[in-house]
C-alpha cells in the first residue's frame, strides 16, 4: 500500500481481501465469517463496485464492535416446506449464509422446479448480484431482493418508508458468465449518494427530495429527506413488493421496523432476504435465452447486464484501488 | 344501448358482458371460453380500465375468425415437478386457464410453500391484475408476468425487442380487497398509446421514440418506432427478466419469436405466462403486511395499489360506458 498526494491510500487488488479479513477478525469475526464478508468486499472492488467495497467496512466493523452482529454466526438450514429452504442467519452477516445455501437451494429448485430461500435473522450490507450469481453458477435462474431502512416514500407520499430495496436476477449460461442485473428501487443506490456526500458532489435531478419534500441536488439533504424510486410510482410498486417478500412473507422485519429496532451503530439493520431459484427447462431453455441475448447484442450500443461490471476487472486488477486515508485508518485501527 | 351525438354508443355496465359474450360466441367460442373472456372485459370496464375492455374486442374476434385462437380450448393441467403446475392453454385465450388453475395453484403453494404456474400455448390479451387477484382471493401472494410482441428496445438500443411486458403482484388481506399492482415495463401501457392514436392525442415526453430512434410525442410514430421502458435501463432489466421467465424458462416464445410467428390478424400472438404463488406465513404475515399498509396510508396523498381502480367502480356502474360507434358496430357485426 502506498500513500498518495491527495490523502488517499493505494492498495493492490490482492491486498484487499487480507486487509478486510484481518480487520473483521480484530472486530470479532471468526475465520469463516471474516472470509465470507472479505470475499464479498474483494469481489465488489474487483468489479469496480466501490460503493459496496471497502467503503462499507466501517459499517461492518461498527456493528461487530457494538455486538449487534454475531461475528461467529453459524447459519442453520432447514426445509420448512417441501419447496422452501429456511435459513436462519444466526445474527451474522449474510455472505456466509449465501455460501451455505447456494448448492442446497439450487438442488431443491432442480428437484421441485422452483424453490424459495427464506433468509432471516441476518444483516445484509453487500450487493445482491453476488448471491444470484452464485446460484446461476449452480445452473439455476435466481431472483433476490432485500429491504433496509426507510429511504423511499410510497407513491404519492414524501416521507421515507421503503428501503432502497434492491432486486437482482441472474440467468445461467453454458459457455459464458451468467447474465446478472442488480438494481436498487431508487433512481440511485444509497451507497452512491453516500459517496457523493463524502466527496462533495451534487446529484443529478430526480434522485431525491429534501426533508421539506422538495427536489434537491444536495446529497446531504437527500440523506435527510428521501430518495426517489425509479420510474415514479412503478419503482415504488417494486419497492413495496420487496418489503412484503423479504419481510411480511418470510417473517422478518420490514424497513420501517428495522429502523425502529436498530441501534444506529452505522452498520446494517437486521432483516431478511427473499431468494427464489428456478430450474430452467434443460438445454432448450438455455438455448432459447441465448437467442434473446443475440438479439440484444445485435443492436449497437448494447451489452448484457453484468458485462459492464466485468469489463472493469482487468483495469482494477492492473491499477489497484485507491481509498481515502481516513477510511484506510478506520479499517486499520485496532 | 343509446346512440349519442358524437358518434358514440352508451352501454349500461350490465350490458357489457352479454354483449361481449354473444360476439365471442358468434366468432367461434364455446360457452365457457366466451364467458371467461367476457368476464375479463366486463371487469376491465367496471374498473375503468377501458384500454383492456371492449376496446380489445376487435382483436379477440379477429384471432378467433382467423382460426389462430381456439375458441373451444380446454386447458390441461399437469404437475410436471412437485412445485410446478404446467398448464397447456390448448391454444385458447388465457382467462379460462386462469380460472382453472387458480385453486390448484394456490393449494400447491400452500403445501409446497411456493408454486410456479407455467402457462404455455395460450393467447394473452387482458390485464394481469385479474389473475393475481384471483390467486390472492385464495389466500396466497401472487406474481405474474407475460411478454407480447416487441415494443421496447434493450438498454442502449433503439429497436423494439422486448414486449411491454407487464408485471403484476397481489397480496391477500383478511378484511379488505387484495393489494394489487399491475404495471407495464413501458412508461405507458401499449393500450393507452393505441387509444391516444385512435383519439388523436399527443403523448407526454419520454413515452417513446420514432422509427428514427428520436423522441416523439406522436402516438402513431411511437407505434411504428419503440416505446421506452420506465426508469431507463432499470425498466429494461425488468422487461428482459419477463422475456426469460415467461419465455425461455417455461419453454414458450419470447416477444421477438412471437412476432415472427404471428399471422398479424390484430389479436395477440401465442405466448406464455409465468405465475408464481407464495404461501404467506399464516396470520403473522398478513398482520405484518397490514402494519406496512397503515404506514403507507398515514402519509397524505397515498393509497394502496389497486384501490384507485376500485374507486372507479361506483361511477362506472352509475354512468355506464361509452364506446365509439365504429367499435360498437365491429363487435356487433356477424
Amino acid at each position: 500500500m502506498e500513500k498518495t498526494a491527495t490523502d488517499t491510500v493505494k492498495l493492490a487488488l490482492e491486498e484487499v481481501k487480507p486487509f478486510a479479513s484481518a480487520a473483521l477478525k480484530r472486530a470479532g469475526c471468526d475465520e469463516v465469517n471474516a472470509d465470507a464478508v472479505a470475499e464479498c468486499i474483494f469481489q465488489a472492488e474487483r468489479h469496480g463496485a466501490h460503493s459496496h467495497g471497502l467503503f462499507r467496512m466501517p459499517g461492518y466493523l461498527a456493528s461487530l464492535k457494538s455486538g449487534k452482529v454475531n461475528g461467529k454466526a453459524s447459519p442453520k438450514i432447514t426445509t420448512s416446506k417441501p419447496a422452501v429452504l429456511s435459513v436462519d442467519g444466526d445474527g451474522g452477516y449474510a455472505p456466509l449464509a449465501h455460501q451455505y445455501m447456494a448448492k442446497p437451494l439450487a438442488d431443491l429448485a432442480k428437484s421441485q422446479g422452483v424453490a424459495l430461500g427464506s433468509l432471516t435473522n441476518t444483516f445484509h450490507f453487500a450487493a445482491l448480484w453476488q448471491e444470484v450469481e452464485l446460484l446461476a453458477r449452480q445452473g439455476v435462474a435466481a431472483f433476490a431482493c432485500t429491504s433496509f431502512k426507510p429511504a423511499l416514500p410510497p407513491a404519492g407520499g414524501t416521507k421515507p418508508l421503503y428501503g432502497t430495496n434492491p432486486v437482482a436476477f441472474a440467468w445461467p449460461r453454458e459457455n459464458a458468465e451468467p447474465m446478472v442485473f442488480d438494481q436498487a428501487s431508487a433512481v440511485m443506490a444509497r451507497g452512491e449518494v453516500m459517496i457523493a456526500a463524502r466527496e462533495g458532489h451534487t446529484l443529478p435531478d430526480g434522485v431525491g427530495i429534501g426533508p421539506d419534500g422538495k427536489p434537491t441536488n444536495d446529497p446531504n439533504e437527500v440523506l435527510k429527506g428521501a430518495m426517489l424510486p425509479y420510474g415514479g410510482y412503478k419503482g415504488a410498486s417494486i419497492a413495496l413488493m420487496v418489503e412484503l417478500l423479504a419481510g411480511a412473507l418470510i417473517g422478518e422485519q420490514m424497513s420501517y421496523e428495522a429502523a425502529a429496532n436498530d441501534n444506529n451503530d452505522g452498520g446494517p439493520p437486521r432483516g431478511g432476504e427473499f431468494i427464489l431459484a428456478l430450474a430452467p427447462n434443460g438445454n432448450a431453455s438455455l438455448k432459447s435465452a441465448e437467442g434473446l441475448f443475440s438479439q440484444i447484442l445485435v443492436q449497437e450500443g448494447t451489452r448484457l447486464p453484468g458485462d459492464g461490471r466485468r469489463m472493469k476487472c482487468a483495469k482494477v486488477s492492473e491499477n489497484g484501488i485507491e481509498i481515502p486515508q481516513s477510511l484506510f485508518e478506520t479499517i486499520n485501527s485496532k
